[in-house]
């Protein structure tokens, strides 16, 4: 079977099989016709063990190593707003850009069930591929398994991400202080949800689009406002109230939030009223949280809501001596709760 | 359900639930009864979304950042010699090697199957740590999900691994040159063979233990010998005849190979006789290829086997103008014939 993809580029046809996992001639056939075509850059193409780089290159950049992982299997791969391969781009550049990291270089291991349609697969390698171009970031380095029909839900992908921090910049989930104020860089739970409905075991009739995203460059004019930014990060499973009680429990703080100052899209918020959910327990795939000093609060959220990624940017709330390692919710009536950590689990198979 | 594991500490119970990968409470408590205690390192500790490291700290040890990445998938998860987490990471601390690289941090994804006894990930997780206490390596970053029952087999497990190569050393697939030497570490196919004899589906009553092992003291003993190593790659899937193929191609040389030096366990050499496997062909977890000038051939030979992770390493055949691109065996029995890259899959799930 042959069919053209997004861009008109010929797909590959066929089946993925074992042998496209056995170190042979089936898998340099894969890695030569799909992978390197995509990503496209000469520490890849030069198939050693490993992807080197002079360690001069990098302090160009600045002056510590940011190193972080994460493995994605969502399901449906495919869903409004993006795909498994640019949720495995995004995640990792993401966890990256909360340090202050320049995002450099990515990891990319595919776990593939035998039998996934040979298109699928490269029409997801293009995603990585072209959400790599978008965040400025090279696929340097890879491994495909391949598992028996059954062992693996079609296609499960781990990305490792490199960046460097440039001096200076001082973020860690414990620098939290009194006074200081709460800001999320836009609506809450849009990917969650988005996910929830590709899946088509709801009854509900409405679209949602993931805000799956990468966050750098908002975080770059974030830092350009701010040298000194607190706390970063951005709001994946558990939510942003899990993110918060991280703060918390990290810089033994107590944390204010406004009820009525969360950005929650109309969809989203009338979807969770008749599911039972909780917009600040959902999965964000492109939203971050950041504390920053009272004093340089309005210019940051200035510079966040002039980026794209940062439109619908609020301060939703204030550091607070009293209440340490709680999260304490102002609700719209006038009332309290706190906000816990997410106990158990809302949705499987988010990201 | 409590159990003692092999080091006498208490496991703790129950089953991974989905909970477990929900970015929530029951993660947290994941991460700090069970992962933080096993990696026990300040990096981690953090638990930040990234780790940090300031780059001077990897001048000390060189010009240039290796950086690789690998998923394991074995089945089963132990087997003689080793499990999948010792696998996890010994496989990538020997991707650095071969560059040449002094393996430094890890990242490790965990991608678990609700219903995994929380005592079995728990002795998997001890594994790792070990492992990399051994390679002197520390696992720095980790992301865990938890996959419904049915969507996963059991466990895999991703690594990428970061080193730093030392300046002025240059090993890559295609510096080989017509004259060299082609060095293999030890006996071929051990790995292969143990976990096909683990998974009890032969009725060959043999014990084979897989080489499993870190080689990066073995690689550091070979550049102290010879700091002008042409080639090196550890011959995991697709075996030694795949890492030679790959060298023919890269360097546009040809290979030539005594089958009579080739070291292959009697064991291993009986169960390939019975099941018409090739040794040449099988995957090693802990053995290596090397290309070498052959003027410092028998002194590269000599430090290997004064390492105990070289005791069996052999010369097993030259580089060679004539033939570029191919790999020629001289058979025991006076003939030749070509060895290619595996076609199709020997055996799937090994590593």
């Amino acid at each position: 079977m042959k069919m053209d993809d997004p861009h008109g580029k010929r797909m590959p046809g066929g089946v993925v099989t074992l042998a496209h996992g056995g170190g042979g001639s089936a898998m340099r056939k894969l890695i030569e016709n799909v992978l390197l075509p995509a990503f496209n850059n000469p520490l890849l193409a030069a198939l050693e063990d490993q992807a080197t780089v002079p360690l001069a290159e990098l302090l160009v950049h600045g002056d510590r190593l940011a190193f972080t992982t994460d493995s994605y299997v969502v399901t449906p791969m495919s869903f409004p707003g993006g795909d498994i391969g640019k949720l495995a781009v995004c995640g990792t550049v993401n966890d990256l850009a909360v340090s202050g990291a320049r995002p450099l270089y990515l990891s990319c291991g595919l776990v593939i069930e035998e039998g996934l349609e040979m298109a699928h697969l490269a029409m997801i390698v293009e995603s990585i591929a072209h959400a790599a171009r978008l965040a400025g970031v090279s696929v340097v380095t890879g491994d495909t398994k391949v598992v028996e029909r059954g062992a693996a839900d079609k296609l499960f992908i781990n990305t490792a991400g490199i960046g460097v921090i440039p001096a200076g910049i001082q973020i860690s989930a414990s620098r939290a202080q009194p006074g200081d104020a709460v800001i999320v860089s836009g609506s809450l739970g849009d990917h969650g949800i988005a996910i929830l409905l590709a899946r088509n075991e709801l009854a509900l009739d409405a679209a949602v689009m993931s805000d799956c995203q990468p966050l750098h460059g908002l975080v770059a004019v974030m830092l350009g406002a701010c040298q000194d930014i607190h706390c970063l990060r951005d709001a994946t499973r558990g939510g942003v109230a899990t993110v918060l009680n991280e703060f918390a429990t990290s810089s033994r703080v107590g944390i204010r939030l406004r009820e009525a100052a969360l950005p929650v899209n109309e969809t989203v918020r009338g979807a969770c009223e008749i599911l039972g959910l909780d917009p600040l327990y959902l999965a964000n795939e492109g939203k971050l949280v950041a504390v920053v000093p009272a004093t340089h609060a309005d210019a940051v959220l200035a510079a966040m809501r002039a980026h794209p990624a940062g439109l619908e940017a609020a301060i939703v709330g204030e550091i607070t001596a009293e209440s340490a390692g709680n999260v304490i919710l102002s609700t719209a009536f006038g009332g309290y709760r706190v906000v816990d950590m997410l106990v158990g689990e809302q949705l499987p198979r988010i990201c």
